[in-house]
């Protein structure tokens, strides 16, 4: 079987380049995963003459097409109908979608619009792609023999939840996933990823599993892959690699897969029965909005201080106003004092803190834009950690940066105790 | 003069979704910037029958053909020898590119490799387009006439410095830029995209300026583009539309291009030399990053307190235990409390405070998830606001649409007053 598959994302905005175009790597991804063959990807805008060119070119190539967006209710939302129109099928008003949307609506105490009623309409013979979050569906569609067509909305949220709950199992069903390959992605924390290839460079070269190292926000990453005709028989091959690799990188690897810092370090708390408090200056809220990221965090995460400006830094976090002054916001001492104020304050077993010049003002030669203080304080003790973050990526990328630094800081302090 | 561009992005890597097509992005923007038409974009991967389909149907279409990716040292760089072959015109070998690479790699102390001899390589009559970084230098050529074709690195900083240099002026000089598309990106909050679109239906039929809806991260927007030789021509053309629509929706439509909800707030209370704190649950410091992604937010933004467990509401915010107790974390009079109690411990203009369920774990029948409050407090009232965001979106969804709610909520009052 030399069937291959072909995406083709549907939208003026694509061509903009209003939105960057993430639902054509999700599918990447997932192809890969499954194992389809996947040669080309098309992005067309919202004209009908356009899509059917671009429908007809696809189809000469491919035997399953995988179209994203232009299901919406506006006018501009052409996808559907054009289809309909090249295979030269009526479209079918499918009630069970008017009343789906009118439910939708209705617990967001609204009502659909007229225009909504577009969005029943099948072309004959295709199958409802149910749509859990939005008003959206998608369709299942074999317009002739040999060819499926799948419709998705843009919205990356509900086309993903439609991928893995509907358009997964169809294909299966459907004969196309016959070996899948399966990854397990290692993640790294304090170790570039130039440095970590060279660490691990022997394993590079083996071919079942491969071994590949990449970057991603900051973060290095190996991935190891295998193709097998079942989770079981891959982890037998990954396994014992995995296992190679952690120990070579010892701490540096702070965990695999769906892991993040925040769930990583969740989890120690969690074992250990302890609590944090936090308390945050250049990064305005984002370390605890990554806590809290996770869900169940109420167990071990009890809350923490905005100190944006300084005098909250003495109001609320006991900060000494005479240090303040004299050292500066951004200084060891006020990152110490930041952690054990909070967490003398709040109760809490640890107490972390975070002060520094985010930028893309305030940066001075002796305190440039990327130098953070991290704190950590416990029963016992107090420490401080300085990070340069390189200011070449912005404002954003140091904050990010930051709450990196302090999740890890805690996480090689609860591995160490 | 109807002629169009078409963007051909080579590379495995992004078929199997390893980078984000970020570069397709970039030259969506610019050739709409450039008033240069472009109907399709192809991703292929590194395979010379492929690439030449995708060199084949793009020919018949365009007139102008970019590609990215595939300009590299290794086998599967095939972009250039693949060009060549499809028109069947000899590859020749520029010593001065040679030079150039040998010169970077002496300035990094390395020496070239015997592969990189084969990026000196260009078809016959092909001008080097130069990379002022890196060692792919692209290329300038008309292999028949009416058709040009630019090649550059997939490698972003490159192609983009060398698309600025070379290619725009090129481009320039050979009459593709003649009117360029000037886009204004109305942005609303608290109407959905298809109310939006009815409300301004007929706008959406005008021809010039032309006005489209769409929806980003649960936000309605309106596209008003128009097609003009300088941006004082096309603001004549967008203003009275912009007015229109303004008129018409009202404090829905809370700004416009770059402006987002948070800097919008900062704007007003700069504009009023007034100052906000706030107090978060379930959002757990995601309302202080967004506040605090603006640059100069501490003008205005003191801090806040993350009361993620409810001794901190006690503690920190003098919540009243009693009230907690019978009225539970998440009810109106606990959000306004919250916010009454940051306000008076920072000594700020504003309070605003965020309560809610954000699961996926702990909703109920009568507070399910995705109920949430939003509390607002001045000198003079206090108010508080129920928001019922749908739990289908998952975690992430609530908590980002909360701290919309909340920033939407402070820009009405701040508007009112």
């Amino acid at each position: 079987m030399n069937r291959s598959a072909e995406v083709i994302c549907v939208g003026t905005e694509l061509l903009l380049g209003e939105i960057l175009n993430s639902n054509a790597q999700f599918l990447g991804q997932e192809l890969a995963r499954l194992g389809i063959p996947h040669f080309y990807q098309t992005v067309v805008g919202d004209n009908p003459t356009r899509i059917k060119r671009a429908i007809a070119t696809a189809c000469q190539r491919a035997q399953l097409l995988i179209f994203t967006g232009g299901l919406g209710p506006t006018p501009d939302d052409l996808t559907t109908e054009t289809l309909a129109d090249f295979f030269e099928v009526p479209l079918i008003e499918h009630p069970e979608i008017l009343e789906d949307i009118a439910r939708k609506f209705a617990q967001r105490q609204r009502t659909p619009s007229p225009a909504n009623a577009k969005q029943a309409l099948l072309p004959k013979s295709a199958e409802i792609l149910p749509n859990p979050i939005g008003s959206a569906p998608g369709m299942i569609w074999q317009p002739r023999p040999e060819l499926t067509i799948l419709t998705f909305p843009g919205v990356p949220q509900e086309f993903h939840r439609m991928w893995q709950e509907t358009a997964v199992p169809y294909l299966q069903a459907q004969g196309w996933v016959t070996a899948k390959i399966y990854n397990r992605v290692l993640r790294f924390w304090g170790v570039a990823e130039s440095t970590l290839a060279d660490q691990v460079a022997p394993l590079l070269a083996l071919t079942n599993p491969t071994v590949a190292p990449y970057a991603s926000h900051g973060e290095a990453r190996l991935r190891i892959s295998t193709r097998a005709s079942s989770r079981e028989i891959a982890e037998q091959v990954i396994a014992p690699i995995e296992q190679q690799i952690r120990q070579i990188c010892g701490l540096n690897c702070f965990g695999a897969d769906e892991d993040t810092l925040e769930s990583v370090v969740g989890q120690l708390l969690k074992q250990k029965g302890q609590t944090l408090a936090i308390a945050e200056s250049c990064t305005g809220g984002g370390l605890g909005h990554r806590i809290t990221k996770v869900s169940g965090s109420s167990d071990y995460f009890l809350g923490g201080v905005i100190s944006y400006a300084n005098p909250v830094k003495e109001s609320l976090l006991s900060v000494d106003p005479v240090v303040l002054n004299q050292a500066g916001a951004v200084s060891p001492v006020v990152a110490e004092q930041m952690a054990l104020g909070v967490r003398s304050h709040l109760h809490s077993t640890w107490g972390v803190s975070i002060t520094g010049i985010a930028g893309s003002e305030g940066g001075t030669a002796a305190k440039p834009v990327g130098l953070v203080y991290i704190g950590l304080a416990d029963a016992n003790s107090v420490h401080s950690f300085e990070c340069r973050i390189s200011p070449l990526g912005g404002r954003d990328w140091v904050r990010q940066m930051s709450t990196s630094f302090a999740l890890d800081f805690l996480r090689r302090q609860l591995l160490d105790k």
